[in-house]
């Protein structure tokens, strides 16, 4: 198997974090899509992924896009350690607040879209975009949180899921936005708890590197 | 169980067809959330989703938010017919031609960032953002069916799946926006043989009247 991906891009992070989790060891190919020169560096990636999106996994012929489907397929591979709980109804809880953050959070705020929005909008459209959806999500993940009612170190239970596989890179990327996260004490609280681990306190650090470079 | 959904909206047309598809019959609570008296309406729905977003399934305690994650656990709970390919690669798959449209298509279309397009940008501004976003999702789409050039009558294989389930209400949708699909000569295809099938036709036939209304 071979991942590409970059250190610092919220998708690409979920996949890092799930990998580390379940111990797994991929060959990795780092590609800086912000960088106007990536296809003379990876030349083979234009046809991996019409989307020109990281992360992409190529297992044998079989290239899968998209971060969620990879780590399922990471899942249905290597099932232990478990990214899900072992019931269908924590299973459907897990995911839902996974796909809370990967697509009604991160699309709105990703690479394209921030360059659609510089090229199209004011600085001060733009960072309002920002700010208002990496807040809305951050609010609505912890309005989830508080609704549930599910008491846990993490945001289901005490093993880490996919949800902060999917909350941890959203929270990152609220640091490097500048929006303040303290206000969401339950996803805070989740997200402190996940950086004591050292499978999350690793990708933690090479977005912290990226941000004061 | 129950389902809170709508007639016309992209992700309550995926899990309406999903439950055609499997034949299941749940008790369906719609809600129009354009119209601003909703919650007089339907109170009991702002405690269900802090998102205020359709569709939610409920199942005894259990509130499943997200569409995918209704899905995934309609599939856990009544497995046959399938909606997921046999083989794990399939699924994989499968799963990243949904998440295409799930994250990186519909959440940049959809009627709350319609309504803030429309109160912080021009009707012009507007108006390019929806074209711009929905043409890449089809041509992304598109692209993905022939790079993968995987053959069959719907997206992944002669049995419709998930990956069906989230293109046609994306299609339905660029219909509505006046956006040509027929450049999506894979895709159109694709969209043709579901709505010959009952199962989604009935779908396509309530939102053409919602859209001619």
């Amino acid at each position: 198997m071979k991942i590409y991906l970059n250190d610092f891009s919220n998708a690409p992070l979920r996949v890092r974090i799930a990998m580390a989790l379940k111990k797994l060891q991929i060959e990795e190919v780092h590609i800086d899509l912000e960088r106007p020169d990536w296809l003379r560096h990876c030349p083979e990636f234009a046809s991996l992924n019409p989307q020109h999106m990281l992360p992409v996994l190529v297992d044998g012929k079989q290239i899968i896009r998209q971060s969620l489907a990879i780590i399922e397929y990471l899942e249905e591979k290597h099932p232990l350690p478990s990214l899900f709980p072992p019931d269908a109804p924590g299973r459907a809880r897990v995911r839902s607040l996974a796909l809370m953050i990967a697509c009604d959070g991160q699309p709105l705020l990703n690479l394209r879209v921030r360059n659609y929005l510089a090229s199209e909008m004011s600085p001060q459209h733009a960072e309002k975009w920002l700010k208002h959806w990496m807040e809305l999500s951050l609010r609505e993940y912890e309005a989830s949180l508080a609704l549930d009612g599910v008491a846990g170190r993490y945001s289901h239970g005490d093993s880490p899921t996919l949800a902060d596989v999917c909350l941890v890179p959203q929270m990152l990327m609220a640091q490097r936005f500048s929006v303040p996260t303290a206000p969401y004490r339950r996803a805070t609280r989740i997200f402190e708890a996940c950086i004591e681990l050292p499978e999350f306190a690793i990708v933690a650090a090479s977005t912290a590197v990226v941000s004061n470079a």
